[in-house]
């Protein structure tokens, strides 16, 4: 077995009605459809929709970690 | 009609005893008195005071886009 | 008594199950272990491990800016 | 008359479907309508809408830079 | 139907003899290939080679947001 | 009375022959002629014009934060 | 044949538990299994696990960019 | 002796009612009362509270590195 | 023959009144006066003067990287 | 006991006369004398002395993550 | 006549015992004996050696704008 | 003598096909050809040519910093 491995990094934007965790949790479970290794994520930017004079949708753009197969 | 529109960006200061959103939805609530275009919003800072150990008020520097009237 | 203060800033990453707020407020808290006069925080990134395709815990950096006693 | 003068800058997003350079002076061309001593702007962002596989609006965001009137 | 959509976000680097804008259409072309659902792009680095003391190529970075099919 | 504030914040330009400190109070005393709750700066950028090899102006730009009157 | 390419950036992160260089190496090695145009990279990040008061692995994170097939 | 010396930095925030560089010299004259060794300081952010349309307090953020004593 | 070479960066200010594109020829050429192995360009900021409501000059600051002779 | 841990960051200098690795080394050692729970590293800055036309000391800055103890 | 100039930007660092904004003028005055076009500069960073528990000299980074002749 | 030193900083690039390490002294080795009050260097960027799945040659940004003769 090899005693290093090797990630990759994917940047995704995730929506939510209700709040920023939400956003995230949105984009984990869509990511987690392709990717059976994710590992971490970083939260790059946080932004929204406004409609009627309040949010909209919370837009949270991360980025997702996860170990490339039989690395 | 014009075939473009121009937007103006602001930068607000909303701030909540209870979560980050409640201090976004704050900001907006207030500058909808003045503002009817508002389409987004871009969080730029997060902070907040400390009381007793524990945070007082969340401080979410946030910057507002509406488009300009007529435009 | 003098006319200024000096405040040091320290570094923290507190962590969470289950949101951002809640990741600040224990770091906060073990920071209250040994500090008396903590007077603000600065989130400085917003990151979390990924379990079973979810947020596993959420990790968040934070500066804590507090007075230095006597100063 | 004073030695000295103070600015104030704000920041827009001019947007256009033809290039960089016209988003930038239709912004202007909007804040002219109402500000009279505009000397200078600066590039803060370049981005845009994808119609149809490519570019459907250029918006640049932009600081422009005006002297305060009687400063 | 969902009241949300995930975005995936990617890195791309256009090429062009005559004009920044021209660099980011053959960008945009070339991942209109294989993508069917982009919806903005946002300018991150511009550069290019030297040839005979002028521009020899305009090299734009840019980054392409397209929704997830059935997200 | 509402428990919670908001701020907005502008970006000025200070001009001084003298020094870095004169260039920012110039810019608070203009701003001071039309804003009644200013609470803070933030200083930016801090450059200048050069006449006869030395400094003619200082200009140093910072952001003002202001409560919004009965925010 | 066309006078421009477009090329594609993805995000590694390699590790090493002898050095900085061959955790680079490790991140091409492992991309190299499945694209056949890598032309650079760039280092993004440096960091590592600590293991015994000392470096476990260093984990560098690279952005490599290939060139498209057929562009 | 080693031919190697490791180095600590620490994150201050000086105040002055009169000037950057008395802000910055109020915060090293309190490190200085538990610090032996401090050998640079690095202007990190520069900002201050406003009384009465001007400057009430310089707060000023350094960074202060000293060296690690027998190290 | 040696297997390395040694690259110099300078930075130069290119301006024009008709384009972004221009700016960066019009700087190319005065450096090709007095350079003769130039081989890329970076775009660092891109800004400008107003004159009469729209654009007077653009100014586009650029970093020339060329080829130190016989490295 | 607790669902989640805090940790702090602290900021080092290492330096060495042979390698980036070896500056990283020698300042994870310095801080292994005093601290039990260093987890993971960043690389902040490298920089160092010239002497005689070459490297004298490389002087590499890292920020250093340890689990407070019982947190 | 041209109705376009270039300007070159280089960057130095001025010292002080005393102020930042007198190393900046020493800066400008050393920069003076060799340079005849310089129009502007832009304060990069500050920094200082500490000496006695307090500032040694300020060193402060500036980059220095001047037309390039006959440009 | 004069209490104060003023220092330029200059931008190279230097390759190597073994390391990081290796890059930096050959752009110094460079330097050092006409530059004899060389202090110190600051790494800006690391990045390289792809050879083979691997690298092909390491290109390492520095500035390095030396004192202005007689000032």
């Amino acid at each position: 077995m090899s005693d290093h491995h090797t990630y990759k990094k994917i940047e995704l934007v995730g929506s939510s009605k209700t709040s920023i965790e939400d956003a995230i949790e949105n984009a984990l479970a869509e990511a987690a459809k392709s990717l059976n290794l994710m590992e971490w994520f970083e939260v790059i930017d946080t932004r929204g929709h406004i409609v009627d004079g309040g949010v909209g949708h919370y837009q949270v753009t991360i980025k997702v970690g996860f170990r490339i197969v039989n690395s």
